[in-house]
């Protein structure tokens, strides 16, 4: 079984990495940085590399695509004529519904595509930053379509196993959109509009504790790929931040009116719940 | 100079803990348990501990209150009248403006009162979560008043510096209590609304990274003392509940509008603002 990387950054080279580690060895690998297909080829991270995936496309049978969300859908539509018959394409993204859609509109017949998210996300960027540990005790989903086959999505879910994945579910597209939305991606937008607050200044620091520095952490982001993320997954993302907002202004509306009653009851209620999860 | 701890919980007895540590030898406490009282004479914490604070507060020269914000001023009027002349109190609550009018209006004119802020709160509970290294490496906050004496503030650094504080800022009660507002409560209403979403369910972590469970942390929340942190600075925290919905907003704003060119932008101001602080 010949497997492709396409693209050889943090997450699509750990990836090799990994499979490499797992006694994988049939392994090439694509990027548009021929520095980095050289890095891959001479630590014998992959067997072979070209920036042309062309020239490497038609005897994969199974094509990881490591790349931004709204660079999926070109890909296969670019080389959808050079892809082996019955290949098993796969993505990394965090957004599901838009890119299934954009995909299954022009992904060939003889192709099967099996849509997930290792939900191990990179602070590192490119191949100095991959490890072949980097999904140990990690969790994935997997978001099957009604084309997919279940020997493919077996073993998509065999390679996940095999580079360290613990726990792999398989959920539904819009399902999966609307929980990332909550858990994911409010999250980033919490701790953005934190760190832009007009309150945010150079003595901002002098004041802060361990809940700042946490909650603030992923306000570093990499607003190339999450404002794909945020775009490609609109509706879900605003739903869940109106219902973050209810209850917030739950909160406000005890402070207006001075209820202590009311607000010692919702922080029993988050008590519960998180004590619950944790 | 002997030494008084109102309160031996996590706070108090880490107080007296790190003071004998630091070689103070005058140290008494007092608690309403007296089964703590038995823990902290047993364990050499304190000399001699009382549950009637009137015993002992005649003999005292610093009086440290580590009680609840609702209990200062309650407390201080009920024993103005045993306090020795010329007697320093301060007190550990998160917020000032509120307590320090409270205290003010009743504060003996032979006692001072340094108001102070140790910024090491305890997820731990009663003596037995105190510890003698709890505040090394800490920050705090020293918050004079105009009738504070300087060799007052002086000892009460002194004493913090002592039992390991790093950095101890002096500010004004109401620059404290605006700061306070956003860098640590306004993260813990923002977690409290996160959990309480409808959106909270038992399939949630299935879906959730560490963002999450780091953001929710201080969910798990001491709702009888954040409600009197929360309801005490009331309206600083509405101002800075307000700041954040500024630009909760407008990152809402680009989604309605799928406006990638704002969203980058307001991704690429937190990542600066947060990478000049950490």
């Amino acid at each position: 079984m010949k497997i492709a990387l396409i693209g050889l950054g943090a997450i699509g080279a750990s990836f090799a990495m990994g499979l490499k580690a797992a006694g994988y060895t049939e392994l090439y690998g694509v990027d548009i940085d021929p520095s980095t297909i050289d890095i891959a080829e001479k630590e014998h991270i992959i067997k072979k590399g070209h920036t042309d995936a062309q020239l490497l496309l038609p005897d994969m049978d199974v094509v990881i695509l490591s790349l931004y969300p709204n660079q999926i859908a070109p890909f296969v539509e670019k080389y959808s004529a050079c892809l082996k018959e019955g290949v098993i394409l796969t993505d990394v993204t965090g957004v599901k519904t838009t890119i299934i859609e954009q995909v299954t509109a022009i992904l060939p017949a003889t192709a099967d595509f099996v849509f997930a998210h290792p939900m191990r996300g990179s602070e590192k960027k490119g191949i100095v930053g991959a490890d072949h540990k980097r999904f140990a005790g990690a969790n994935a989903l997997i978001t099957p379509i009604p084309s997919n086959s279940e020997d493919h999505l077996n073993l998509i879910e065999k390679l996940y196993r095999d580079i360290g994945f613990e726990m792999i579910t398989r959920v539904s597209p819009s399902a999966h959109d609307d929980q990332i939305a909550y858990v994911s991606q409010l999250m980033h937008a919490l701790s953005v509009a934190v760190v832009n607050s007009e309150q945010a200044s150079e003595e901002t620091l002098t004041f802060a504790g361990n809940s700042f520095k946490e909650l603030t952490r992923i306000a570093d982001i990499n607003g190339d790929l999450w404002s794909e993320l945020f775009l490609n997954n609109r509706s879900a993302l605003l739903h869940s931040i109106d219902a973050f907002e209810d209850e917030l202004n739950k909160l406000k509306q005890t402070l207006v009116e001075n209820d202590e009653e009311t607000l010692k009851s919702l922080f029993k209620q988050a008590r519960t719940q998180r004590t619950d999860w944790y």
